[in-house]
């Protein structure tokens, strides 16, 4: 709730965007309270912070639990923030219990996680495992005209310390489901196994624009009837691949787009997500089939390879959630996160807890008290797994 | 094709918008035409043209002719012009074999039919209906804040005589079908049997705006699936009303419309015709049920009644359509014409020829030379009906 005032929102909610002056009291504060809990603070070229607690054996790499300090506009209190000062909790508790680990443990808060302000999302711990080159990232540029490497500047976080990746022995995220999926199991945990595969593509059909008084129903090319039993074929097809499938329609743009006439054109987006590459792919070629027998144009606009997070990563959380006692259960994680690209670091591990009613990118999001705590023993007892207690 | 160079495109087509330049052009060339055939010209004040051959019979009331010399932005050559230069042809037809006919015969040029630069359509004839208010009418506004009254007087054409109707013996408007359905019945002319009654209506269907990634199917409120379901529904149901129904979805907007969000609302449009009213009142009483058992809102837009030709004006097609030769066939007009307010005035009647694919308001309008002959012959036949031979 402290952390929640910067950047907080009339409506309950939060505003935080990326290396705004919201972010960077937010950043400040967060510092403060590393410091204070012993940490050592670095801060590297991309603005992501490291908040180091010292181990015991100088040889081991250190365990990291990471997440994000930004928002969307009108974003909630916990989407990333959650992870990090969870982070925080499990440094605080070790110390309250005077409890040391042979391997070091890092707080990594990761620079523009939700790529609103800047494009893409995920793009410091991006450069940090290697995916996006620093000198592209500092030059991203908001819709004002100023870019990273400027507003790094400007709220005193471009660090000098190289953004690259170094050894670590995990890295664990705890986060906020963002779905609704474990509410609706009555799971106090999610297990995150990976993120599925994407496609977008854009099916484009042609009509004959014409007007809706003077042209008798079966003398049209109305590429809205034809849309409506092609979705009706779709939302049928889809239910072979359940429950793990995910398709959604999220735009229709009929043009000319008038009351009273026949659109000559209708386009409409399609978002299919499976765990399996090999099931997206079937999938699209469906796709292709039925744009081909209805003469329309399939356009696709992104592919995003499923992601599996490491055995070891969901063993260490599925046993941290056995010694909390939590109900668990395993699934997939719908959105991305910097999670997903720490797996080419080193074995990676995801921790969800509920969100009320699934809701999250809303100033409405929502989580319990016990739900959080849960989350923050799981992750602790996650690190320990690897950490070893000493 | 002389009159069509007022206006000319580049694609072949017109933009002879209401008032303009072009249109001031076309009105000048039609003026002096038929002062040329010898008709006495009247201009009123919302600038309809008038011109008369004197008749025999003084008391007998003029039969009109009439139609339109406006276009849409990027119309063709014959939407309106046809109507009103066969009117012309006429004349001239009557002239060249030294005819008299009983009553005058008026042709009639009506001023902003189209109503895309002052809305609303068709307001001259609706003024000289009685329908509008002349203040109303002449203080109507183009986009760029300039009103009929000043066009009027801009271009010249701010008459002196009222515009208010006077005794007419029937009034008859050729004019293209603006629909394929002539040309698919391999007709030549279409008697006009009236214009069908029109709802407007918009609903909206609220859904729980989520991520496409994190929201299983089951758990949705997908808006756009619940759409899908209740259109399909809407073309069987529209079924059981053909051939006459119209059932047009003309357009859908989604919110927030993003590839990767299941929208939290979508409201389509919803265009219903039919010659009965009482059955457009039972397609709308539908709706009602379907918003209701979706949770859904229905907005009514706009409400036109249905409009029948008179008995008279009818059977004086008709018996045209027999003497010329030409094949025919009833038919409803899907789009307004200045004819429907004249039905408040006097016995009106309709004549259509085919287009081209059905093409109008598109710069590839197209007639054939025999089409427009026939319909010409048609007209002349149907005014003869009336106006009588002496």
């Amino acid at each position: 709730m402290a952390m929640a005032q910067f950047g907080a929102t009339p409506n309950g909610g939060v505003c935080r965007l990326a290396l705004s002056d919201a972010d960077k009291a937010a950043r400040d504060q967060f510092v403060r309270w590393c410091e204070a809990a012993g940490c050592a603070i670095t801060i590297d070229q991309m603005g992501n912070i490291f908040a180091r607690r010292a181990g015991k054996r100088v040889d081991s790499p250190p365990v990291m639990a990471c997440s994000h300090l930004d928002s969307v506009p009108t974003g909630g209190k916990f989407d990333g923030t959650l992870g990090v000062l969870a982070a925080l909790e499990v440094v605080e508790t070790l110390n309250d219990s005077q409890v040391a680990t042979d391997a070091p443990i890092v707080i990594a808060s990761w620079t523009n996680e939700e790529g609103v302000r800047f494009a893409p999302a995920m793009i410091a711990s991006g450069v940090f495992a290697g995916i996006f080159d620093l000198e592209f990232a500092l030059g991203r540029v908001d819709k004002d005209g100023r870019n990273i490497r400027q507003e790094l500047q400007r709220i005193g976080y471009a660090g000098t310390a190289e953004c690259q990746r170094w050894p670590l022995g995990a890295v664990f995220e705890l986060h906020i489901e963002q779905g609704p999926v474990l509410e609706a199991a009555g799971k106090q945990v999610g297990i995150v196994t990976g993120v599925p595969a994407i496609r977008w593509m854009r099916l484009v059909l042609e009509g004959q624009e014409a007007h809706a008084g003077s042209t008798p129903m079966h003398l049209r090319r109305d590429p809205v009837r034809a849309a409506v039993a092609i979705l009706q074929n779709a939302y049928d097809y889809i239910k072979r691949f359940l429950p793990d499938a995910r398709f959604t329609v999220g735009n229709l743009l009929a043009e000319p787009g008038v009351v009273n006439t026949i659109p000559g054109k209708l386009a409409i987006t399609l978002d299919v997500r499976h765990p399996s590459d090999k099931v997206v792919t079937e999938i699209e070629q469906w796709w292709h089939r039925v744009a081909r027998d209805n003469g329309a144009i399939l356009e696709k606009l992104w592919v995003s390879p499923s992601v599996q997070f490491s055995p070891e990563g969901i063993t260490a959380v599925e046993k941290a959630a056995n010694v909390v006692g939590a109900s668990a259960m395993h699934l997939g994680s719908g959105a991305g996160h910097d999670a997903v690209h720490l797996t080419r670091v080193a074995p990676t591990g995801m921790i969800f807890i509920p969100c009320k009613g699934g809701l999250s990118h809303n100033e409405a999001e929502s989580i319990t008290p016990q739900d959080a705590a849960t989350g923050a023993n799981v992750l602790l007892h996650a690190i320990l797994q690897v950490a070893q207690l000493v």
